[in-house]
């Protein structure tokens, strides 16, 4: 019997490294840029796990191209295993054969069509997760065997510098270049000395110029002036309601007008309600533009960040108390150790869905898209290996297990998860239902449970204009369902309430309307923001903020 | 009025850097060893929050030394926030004065020292946390002013390789590197080419030969000789009635014998069951030597490391397919990475602990000891965030959840979380009780909380010589109680079972006994261990693991 070979995958990267180095344009790391498609040939195997960078916001969108190109009769059934599908190239790999299989996070733009392709049979997908959930797989099961990365600039030795938009890069990096993979790099440009070395190019393969800068999305970016009344009102049901009552000194914000109506409401209405230094210090966030009124009031103390978001490099480099920026001033962002403050070190993550149900179940999941869940899981989940205590967590811990027995009753304390919705959203589609989507879905899509975003056992307040559902005080499937119906508005399901059974929980303080909270709707205008329009924002960053282009309406 | 400053933390950052480069011995990044008590001196301020790498195994034991010699007139009050407070010097800076305030994770061997120093007032304790916990607040409420790290080398440059054991230096040093601190980095040599780059010189300020390598542990070395019959039978019912039945494909084991015996069963027990490839494949695990017969016998396919362990370096080299390791052959580990994937890609945990009371809560916290949780409440919780299905989950999320309604009754999967403890520990010491010791730990020590390391809600089964209790599948507080009582064998908590009720849970398979599994105790003989003695894993290992001294008896 021969000997079993237990170095084969550091004999395959070297054969694979040995087949690059004969294609023309590849000398040592360095590509040249038209030599990409056949380095990817030449390094490529069929059946390949390939990390193809698509992040929330950066995106390596010339290997994405590349890869298009490669000979699909050479290169074929690729397993991708990336976190965002943003581009159509990341769809179009899978039409022409050259990829089969698909794990990923999120694919907001290309939802409808990645739920046409599964039907039609031209896709197979192994999971949707979130961030964190695909990063631990890298290091477990779904170890990338090549990872095309992007970074903003190389140095002749290869080394990286991944800039403001770190994102992802690290994780995916680490994973592949110590389980015997190769890792590519498209940057824009090389350089003779990098800001700073971020990732070392010992743990990188190759590097290709790309011949148009990599494509990042300003994702956070909320123009105030869209910002309607009601928003302002249930920014005010936030911050006195919920921020104030536990006192949230730690926290995420997910994307979207609600919370971005939070943040230009602290330097004003909170700071009314005499709450700076009480609230809002510290954040897992992206820079978020709108946030720059209540910094410049100085509301934060500090924010470690996912990503970064265009326009925001010199504010950002003028702050660098409340950032993390490197030696040499630029944002280090890094969506790994983001999630995992957002999981473990936050209190409150307050996020929007498109759904929720009688159980307090929620999903952006809807019939004919497939769109995945991106951090939500991770952030709206209670942290339940968390050990350290802070007012907030200990109080809604309480509130969950006053009277409980048994194991339900033991002491713990527990995650603000907070679903912030208009009992309408846009076409007049009810926010609340019955039954969400996301069962229909799953039959669609053969998946093993529904595509639930966060489930209701882990939501602990539901926020519309009609008022605050606190979940953590029901003791009953009967009274989560009262207290759904009783703030879900004029909605079929807030309809159906046993209008008996909500003021009870009213009187209990399980629901609250704005003028159970002191709140006067009228109060509620515009007039209330920090920032009305996109020129209030650079103007409050003293000009330092430099929105893209499309954000410029003055 | 003045304009606020908001660069503090780098003017602050280039004032010690100022008053380090006065220092007599410091050239650059490179600090003489005789000079590290002077550069701690003009680098630290008094209140300064401090990371002293104290890993699980590596310790940067030379800075640690260092740090009991500053003057405690001009260093005082620092606020330490580290993982593993091992060594004496961990806590005789808090004698001094030196330090003042704690935040950490785990101090296994100065549990009891620690708890005197709580008492006498000389300490103050903020939270106890688990690794990735507090490696998350490290970016957001707990960013460390100064980092002692160690690494094994670094170049002229001040590049680091952190090698084998790198553990948490990542973490640390990104957190503190660009939240405007200061890096200070031990090694045991300074080599002109590095094996590999782990740290870039960016994110370093000072580097400084110890006079001796750095301390590490082998704390996951067992030596086969000392696991008795009683852990082979535990083994067999871990491997028969829970491995098998879920399908576990991907796992954690905590540290210890009970779990060494698992490993040493695969490839003899397990391997007559037909179950080589269908469980036991992926790891979260350092590179345990009792998991050597099983990947010799190919069961393993892949294993991400928490830290390394002293002796197992050539066999990792030479075994580069399971292992995470860098293009030299070394292995690369990571802490943080390797808890997320225990906590997202694993299926099952299991571990042992020192109490575990009626609602199945369970702690390692015993009177006058505060020793934290490491790893285990990251592990050991339900990773709720978690959406990708695989058979192990679904099947235990079914068994959590059929029957019930509303928003317990959503599906979803549910993680194994193993107990696994004879029923008498040493010195006749029973594992139940009918109140954890951690209740009177909280009123003593005055936390906010009992230090409960893992929550019965979370736990899935409990294993002892008597049986298994699986927990998912009971149904009121009432069947939690019956069902420990009912494996809690001869304690006090044991005898006091409700017979009848016991017996009801058994033919329910909530209680399964050995004969119920189909095993047979007198089977259980030290014959089914692939390796009975440390000499029998070298063996094993042909030749390429090589055990410390203090483990080679024969």
């Amino acid at each position: 019997m021969n000997a079993p070979a237990w170095n084969l995958r550091d004999r395959q990267r070297r054969e694979r490294l040995a087949r690059a180095a004969e294609v023309a344009g590849v000398k040592g790391r360095h590509v040249a840029t038209a030599a990409i498609v056949p380095l990817l040939e030449a390094v490529l195997q069929p059946g390949d796990r390939v990390c193809l960078e698509g992040n929330n916001q950066k995106q390596a969108d010339f290997l994405a191209q590349s890869l298009t190109q490669v000979d699909p009769q050479r290169v074929r059934d690729l397993h991708m295993v990336q976190s965002v599908l943003a581009l159509p190239e990341h769809l179009d790999v899978f039409e022409s054969g050259i990829a089969k299989r698909l794990d990923f996070s999120f694919s907001g733009p290309q939802g409808a069509r990645l739920a046409k392709l599964v039907s039609s049979g031209g896709i197979e997908i192994g999971a949707i997760h979130t961030y964190l959930e695909l990063f631990a797989r890298y290091f477990v099961d779904l170890m990338p065997k090549v990872a095309l990365v992007a970074a903003h600039a190389a140095d002749a030795q290869g080394n990286l510098y991944t800039g403001p938009n770190t994102e992802d890069t690290p994780a995916i990096v680490e994973a592949t270049a110590f389980s015997g993979g190769i890792v590519i790099a498209q940057v824009n440009e090389i350089v003779d000395v990098l800001p700073r070395i971020d990732i070392p190019a010992d743990w990188v393969d190759f590097v290709v110029k790309a011949p148009r800068p990599n494509l990042v999305e300003p994702l956070f970016t909320r123009d105030p002036a869209q910002i309607s009344e009601i928003q302002v009102l249930m920014a005010m049901m936030a911050i006195k309601g919920i921020y104030a009552e536990y006192g949230v000194q730690r926290l995420n914000h997910g994307i979207g007008f609600d919370t971005a109506a939070i943040e230009l409401l602290l330097p004003t209405y909170a700071e009314s309600l005499g709450l700076k230094g009480k609230i809002c210090k510290h954040w897992a966030l992206n820079p978020h533009p709108a946030l720059i009124p209540a910094i410049e009031a100085g509301w934060v103390e500090s924010i470690h960040s996912f990503g970064s978001e265009l326009g925001m490099e010199d504010y950002i480099r003028a702050r660098s108390d409340i950032f993390f920026t490197g030696a040499d001033g630029s944002l280090r962002s890094n969506r790994a150790f983001c999630q995992a403050a957002g999981h473990y070190a936050c209190d409150l993550f307050i996020g929007s869905t498109l759904q929720i149900d009688l159980q307090g179940n929620s999903s952006t999941a809807t019939l004919g898209r497939i769109t995945g869940f991106g951090g939500a899981p991770n952030m709206g989940a209670d942290a339940r290996g968390r050990r350290h205590a802070s007012p907030a967590w200990l109080k809604a811990g309480e509130e969950a297990r006053a009277g409980r027995q048994g194991a339900a009753g033991t002491p713990r304390g527990q995650k603000l998860v907070v679903q912030m919705v208009e009992t309408f959203r846009e076409h007049m589609q009810p926010a609340f239902v019955e039954s969400l989507d996301a069962w229909t879905l799953q039959q669609q899509a053969g998946m093993a449970l529904p595509p639930i975003m966060i489930y209701g056992e882990d939501v602990s307040h539901i926020l519309t204009e009609e008022g605050i559902a606190n979940l953590l005080l029901c003791r009953s499937d009967e009274e989560r369902e009262q207290a759904i119906r009783g703030v879900a508005g004029y909605t079929a399901v807030g309809l159906a309430r046993d209008a008996r059974m909500v003021e009870n929980l009213r009187d209990r303080g399980v629901i609250r309307r704005p003028a159970d909270l002191g709140i006067d709707p009228r109060e509620a205008t515009r007039n209330l923001l920090a920032a009305r329009s996109m020129r209030d924002l650079v103007r409050a960053s003293g000009g330092l903020y430099s929105p893209p282009k499309r954000f410029r309406n003055w």
